[in-house]
C-alpha cells in the first residue's frame, strides 16, 4: 500500500493521529474504532511483532485471525523496546506533527506516560487501560469472576459459574477509552490543553453492574438474583424449540407484543380463561414475569407442535420480536453467504489469510462507512514512519530490561 | 436541585447539550456516559414518564433501580408526545442555544429526525440507535441469539444455548453511539457541520464477532467452535474449587505466569516429568491450550486440597492472575462494604430509593471523576427547560397518534 493511500483516510476523525502502544483486545479495539472513523492509527510493536500476533484462532499459515480482526486499517511499526534511542523515535512520532493521542495498556516505559509526553507536548491526549483500578493485574476473565454476572448466568438450579465467552469487559473498556479520548479531543479543540484518560477493566464491570441496577438491588432490597436460564429478568422472554428442533428466542416487552403473540399462537382464549379463573392480569410486564412458567409451558407446547418454517411465518406475520439461534459456522458457511446480506461486511484480502468478509464500522456516518482495510504485517510502515529506523539495524544499546521480543531478522517482512 | 447546580457541570464535554429521546439501555447509557463527562443531558419523556421508568429491579417504593442507575445526573422533561405543539417545544430545545446533539432510539416522529433538525440547525449532531440495520425490530436478547455466542457459551457437551445475562450488545451499542457522536462533535468544531450517526444492535454484535476473529475462522478454516465451559479459548484459563468450596478463576497468559503457577502449586517437577515422558513443551500458549485437560486435572487436585485462604496467599505471593467469584449479594452486603473499597463509588440519595452507593464514570479524566448525581424524577426540569410548558395544562391539539402515555395529573411530581 503506498503511503498516500494509507494516510488519506476519510471520516470525522481525519487529521487526528493515534499512536497505539497496546496488546490484546481493549486497547486495539479502541484504536480500530478510531481508525474506522478516519483517524491515522499507528500501532507500535516490539521487534518481531507483539505477543498477541500469534493469538488463536489462526489461519493455516499461522496468521492470527484474531489479530487481523482487531487491527484492520492501522499502520504498524516495530522498534527495539529495549533501546532508549529506539523508544525516543516513538516519542518523536507522538510529539512532532499534527494533533496526537496515545492509547496504551502499559505504564512500563515512563517516556510513553502522560507526564513525560505532556512535558514535551502540552496538548497530547493519553488514554491508559488498566486491569484493575488499584494498579493490580486483571484481564477480562478474572474481572468477570469478580463482577457477579457468571454466578447468575446459565440454567436455573445449577451452582457453577458460567463465564461469558464474549470478552464483554474488554469490549466495553475499549469503547469507554475511545469515548474518553474523544471527549478530551473536544476539550483540546476548545481549550488547547491535553488530558490524561484512564479506564480500568474492573471499574467498567462494576460501573455497568451499578448502572443496570444490580448493585442498588443488592444494597437496598432483600432480593438475591439467581440463575434463571434464558429467561429475561423482569419482563417476558425465553427460548423455545420447534417441532423440528430449531431453537428460537422470543421477547415480549409491551402489551401490544403480548396480544399479538397470543393471536399468533392461537392462545388468546386460553389466557382469557386463565386470567378469569386464576385472577391474573397478564397485560402488565411484571405480572407476565411473575407468571412466566405458566406462560412458557403453554408457549412451549405450541412451538413444539409446529415446524420452524411455519412458526417463523406466523411470528413474522404478527410482527413478534423473535430471532433464530445461529452458529458461527452457519454465519461463515458458503463464503459467508449469510454475511453478504448485510452492508456491514466488505471483502478484505489479508496477507496470510486471503480474501474474506470482514466488518466495517458499526458506526454509520451520514449513511456511509468505509470499506474494511487489511491489518498491517509486522513492521509494514517502518520505512515511511521511522525513516532512519535503527530498528532495522543492530542497536548499540545494551540488552536493557528485556522488553524486546522476537528476532531482528523477523523485523521487516514487508515495508 | 437549583438550576445553577444542575447545569454547572465540569468535565471535557462541558458546554455541550445532549437531548435524549430514548428508552431502555443503549441510548440512556450513551447519555449517561456523556453526562458523566460534563455534557448537559436532557431526557425527554412522554407525559407520566417513559415506559422504562417501571422496569425491574424495583425499590420497595416502586422506583426502578434500573432506571435510576442509567439516568443519573441527567435533567428530565415531559411533553405530550401526541401534541404537535408540544413536540415543537422539544425541537426548540434542540435548535436554540449552544451546540446540541440528539440521541434517540426511535424514528417515530419525523421532526426529531436528522433531516428535519439539520434543516433548522445545520450543525446538529444526531445519533440514532436501531434494533436491526435493515430497519427491523431487535433487542439485545434477540440479537444475541443471532450473534453466535450463546451456542458456544456454557458447559462442554451441552446443546442448549446459554444467553448472556449482561446485555452486552446494548452496552457496546450505547458506547459506540457515544463514540460516533463525539467523533461528529470533533468534526463540527473543525468544519462547523453536523452529522447523522447510526448504530444498529445487530451490526454491533456481528462487527464484534468479526473483529475478534470468530467470523474469519468460520469462513477460512474448517474448525467449528464448540462449548468449552469456563476454559479460555486459545490460552490457559479455567475455574477451580478450593477444599472449602470457594470458586476461583485462574488465567495463564505468558511463560512467566506458567512458571510461577507451577512454583506456587509445587508442580514444577511433575510437569518437567510429563514434558520429558510425553514430549510436550508446556512453555508455549498454544501447547498449554491443547493440553489443558491434563493441566486442569493436576491443578484441580491442588486446589481441591487447600482451603481458600491458603490458596489465595500462595497465588498472591507468586503474583498469579486470578480472582474469586463474587455474587451481587456479596457486593451489596453490609451497606456495600466491598464497594466502598473502590474510588469508583459515591453515595447518591435517590428519591424513592434512599442513600446508596452508585458508580461514578469508569473514565477517569486527569485523575478525577465527579461524584454520582441522582436520576431526575418525572418532569423534574420542565419549569426550567420548558418555561411556558403546555405539558402542564390541557392541550388544544387533538388526540394525535396516541404517542402520549400516562395521565396529565402525573406529569409534574417535582419541578
Amino acid at each position: 500500500m503506498p503511503p498516500e493511500e494509507a494516510t488519506a483516510q476519510q471520516g470525522p476523525l481525519s487529521g487526528l493521529r493515534v499512536v497505539e502502544i497496546s496488546s490484546y483486545v481493549a486497547t486495539p479495539l479502541c484504536g480500530l474504532t478510531l481508525a474506522q472513523l478516519g483517524a491515522d492509527v499507528v500501532r507500535v510493536e516490539p521487534l518481531g511483532g507483539a505477543a498477541d500476533r500469534t493469538r488463536w484462532p489462526l489461519a493455516d499459515s499461522g496468521t492470527s485471525l484474531y489479530w487481523s480482526g482487531l487491527n484492520k486499517g492501522k499502520r504498524a511499526v516495530t522498534v527495539d523496546m529495549a533501546s532508549e534511542a529506539e523508544r525516543r523515535r516513538v516519542v518523536d512520532l507522538i510529539v512532532r506533527g499534527g494533533p496526537c493521542a496515545v492509547v496504551s495498556n502499559s505504564d512500563r516505559y515512563p517516556e510513553f506516560g502522560y507526564e513525560s509526553l505532556s512535558a514535551l507536548r502540552p496538548d497530547v491526549i493519553h488514554a491508559l487501560l488498566q486491569g484493575r483500578a488499584d494498579g493490580g493485574a486483571g484481564v477480562d476473565y478474572t474481572v468477570q469472576a469478580a463482577s457477579g454476572f457468571p454466578l447468575i448466568t446459565g440454567p436455573a438450579g445449577t451452582d457453577a459459574p458460567v463465564n461469558h465467552v464474549l470478552p464483554a469487559w474488554d469490549i466495553a473498556a475499549g469503547l469507554y477509552l475511545a469515548v474518553g479520548l474523544l471527549a478530551a479531543e473536544r476539550d483540546r479543540l476548545v481549550s488547547g490543553r491535553g488530558r490524561s484518560i484512564r479506564v480500568a477493566l474492573d471499574d467498567v464491570a462494576l460501573a455497568t453492574a451499578g448502572n443496570l441496577g444490580y448493585l442498588a438491588e443488592a444494597q437496598v432490597t432483600g432480593h438475591e438474583r439467581v440463575k434463571s436460564g434464558n429467561d429475561v429478568f423482569g419482563t417476558y422472554g425465553r427460548d423455545f424449540l420447534t417441532a423440528d428442533g430449531v431453537r428460537v428466542m422470543v421477547v415480549i416487552l409491551t402489551e401490544r407484543h403480548w396480544t399479538k403473540l397470543l393471536a399468533a399462537t392461537g392462545l388468546t382464549a386460553v389466557f382469557e380463561g386463565l386470567a378469569d379463573t386464576l385472577g391474573i392480569d397478564f397485560s402488565g410486564e411484571s405480572q407476565r414475569y411473575e407468571h412466566r412458567e405458566l406462560i412458557s409451558t403453554l408457549l412451549a407446547r405450541w412451538f413444539g407442535g409446529v415446524p420452524f418454517t411455519e412458526a417463523a411465518a406466523v411470528l413474522d406475520r404478527h410482527r413478534i420480536l423473535w430471532e433464530r439461534y445461529r452458529s458461527f459456522a452457519e454465519l461463515g458457511r458458503d463464503g459467508g453467504a449469510e454475511l453478504r446480506k448485510s452492508d456491514l461486511f466488505g471483502v478484505v484480502d489479508q496477507p496470510g489469510v486471503g480474501p474474506h468478509l470482514a466488518p466495517k464500522s458499526p458506526v454509520v456516518v451520514d449513511g456511509e462507512r468505509p470499506e474494511p482495510r487489511p491489518a498491517p504485517v509486522v513492521g509494514e510502515h517502518n520505512a515511511e514512519l521511522l525513516p532512519a529506523a535503527a530498528s532495522t539495524a543492530p542497536t548499540v544499546d545494551g540488552p536493557g530490561d528485556g522488553g524486546g521480543t522476537g528476532s531482528l531478522t523477523a523485523t521487516r517482512r514487508s515495508g
